[in-house]
């Protein structure tokens, strides 16, 4: 008997992982009824981390009031864990650029209510905190975040203020003495898929603002901004942020979070794949399918795919991938671990035209890829 | 060693045969160095099939001048194989419905090339002829290639003509006394793959006229024509088309060539996968890739993939299938003996975007089924 785990990204903006695990489900026992199946429905830190949580461990959905990007009153939800005192946490859910469409301005938005559900997370026992960086419609550096956690932001005046992209430039002196005591104990981890630092060439500014709404002299203020806040966490508290890898991420929340919350970066995919031991799952298996809508040269870097194949090549485990859509310079992940790829399309069409047939597609592959399969058995 | 057959149909309009060919056998080599490949390009009578015959086996290209479908002066090739005293003709070379774009005109159109193409191969010694029905821009039940081999017909008044689709109805006597002797003699094969009859609900004229440029009034002309010969062969010559299977193909000329030159009606990829010997290579092999551009449910009747499944399936072999597009309908193909289907679309775009990377999106497809196949040796 064979023996398949499951484990896909989202198709972006098409199949959620969960769907994308339960229609190759279907699809392989149709052909191949006695196969033994895992689904370990994948998410790289962005969208979908904490249903992919949820779906892999036995947890429960939070809710917390907090602060939307505007410092509206929204509702957010987060992972809660309870018997690991774990809780897992999207900055999406609280700043996600789909929450400001036709207003996204990163030199206004607030982190704030990422704090707030940070908070909510220590007040509800957690020891633990895993934070999917990605999404955010942000560029605050997550100093929003860290006000609403009892970090205080001072002005050359000494007069408090919750700093947005604006007005970072404008923070003299910070005071961490009033920050959240249960924060100060916990374990952060910050799931994080870039390797942009929070300013220069590769910075949060330059490369993810103009995705936020930033026109280029915005950008510049921005930049300025992140550069700034380098230089006084450098003089008045001696951390060293400047080349942090993965410190843009979020809008800087990765440098914030790191150098105030002590937080650790880290691949998203890796951490997840970790929490749900998918090393251990993989030495029962004969064969992994992995997804995601797009393969291409991004694929290469602590995303799904990628993570997948690293680990299934150290345990010596073909990995065949479907996506969307097959783009360039991918080819590199044959080398990482991924056997064979194959697309859903199955016809000439529009992206919008086979959009409606994304499911039926997948279902048609994954028949396909099984009957093959089983010519050689 | 792993033993592997190519036996493709065409792309129609973006690959030919021969090159599918040539790509997947770069494609496996470069993945799969020791692989023994055999190739063996495939049509189903029509557009390739002379191509086809030539590659499969050794024979010489002859060319002849004769008559075009508005009796214009051209030249026209079909295969010929001394040592079989063999020749290989399509009816698309001499009036292939490409030949008048723009000047379609079924009531006017004439196969009389046909016949001329015809005598030539008894000429040069032929004593078997295969003729690859299909593609034609006519609907004259092939009466001008049997007036170009010497059949006479007469209208009431008893004057001969040479019938086309506007005319046929005149027909009072049909008169066989100078047929061509050759012609008398030899055996010949219509290859067809179509069920269409010479007239009725399914005839010629009403199911292929209006692709050769007929209107809903040419159409019910040529209608006429085509029953008023039926008529006359039974009355006068006791021959019976007017059920004939295959009667409507290249319109009307499987009844025409059928009633009148004693030719049998064979579908097209059987009459050359028996040429070719497929039965027996398959004794060889251990997978065979097929593929045409578009699998649907009209793949299931004597075209290629179909052909060669049926033959794969007796042998117990298994038949991976790559295509351009997979439509609606073709799942009776798997039961057939068709294992496995796969679309070379890689991603979405329309059939102009998409047509110019089919060669390297074929590759590419090819490459991946490759090193998934490895999965499991």
């Amino acid at each position: 008997m064979k023996k398949i785990i499951l484990a896909p990204d989202s198709f972006k903006g098409t199949i959620s992982a969960i769907r994308v695990c339960e229609i190759m489900e279907t699809a392989i026992l149709g052909e191949y009824p006695n196969c033994e199946i895992i689904k370990i429905p994948l998410a790289d830190g962005g969208e979908g981390t904490v249903d992919c949580f949820l779906t892999a461990m036995p947890g429960e959905r939070k809710t917390a009031k907090i602060k939307g990007p505007f410092l509206e009153e929204i509702q957010a939800e987060y992972a809660f864990f309870s018997e690991k005192k774990l809780a897992v946490i999207e900055v999406a859910s609280a700043v996600g650029l789909p929450m400001v469409v036709g207003r996204e301005n990163p030199e206004l938005t607030s982190s704030f209510g990422v704090g707030e559900l940070i908070a909510d997370a220590c007040a509800n026992g957690a020891k633990e905190l895993i934070i999917g960086l990605g999404g955010s419609c942000t560029n605050d550096a997550g100093c929003g975040a860290l006000a609403a956690l009892g970090v205080k932001f001072y002005d050359k005046d000494e007069k408090a203020f919750v700093p947005t992209g604006k007005n970072i430039i404008e923070i003299s002196r910070i005071d961490l003495k009033n920050l959240n005591e249960e924060v100060k104990n916990i374990k952060i981890i910050a799931m994080c898929d870039v390797r942009n630092t929070l300013y220069g060439e590769y910075g949060a500014a330059k490369v993810f603002a103009p995705q936020k709404g930033a026109d280029g002299q915005m950008v510049k203020r921005l930049e300025a901004g992140m550069e700034h806040l380098s230089i006084v966490l450098s003089e008045s508290l001696d951390i060293d942020v400047s080349n942090l890898i993965g410190g843009g991420a979020a809008g800087g929340m990765g440098a914030g979070f790191s150098g105030l919350l002590n937080a650790k970066l880290k691949s998203g995919i890796e951490t997840i794949l970790d929490i749900v031991n998918f090393g251990d799952c993989l030495t029962w298996c004969d064969l992994v399918f992995s997804g995601e809508g797009k393969i291409d040269a991004q694929s290469i870097n602590g995303k799904v795919v990628s993570g997948v194949a690293k680990a299934a090549k150290m345990k010596g485990v073909p990995v065949c991938v479907v996506v969307g859509a097959i783009g360039d310079g991918f080819e590199p992940i044959y080398d990482m671990g991924v056997t064979a790829i194959f697309s859903i399309c199955n016809k000439p069409g529009t992206f919008e035209e086979i959009l409606g047939e994304a499911e039926p597609n997948l279902a048609q592959l994954m028949e396909n890829l099984i009957k093959y399969y089983q010519v050689r058995q």
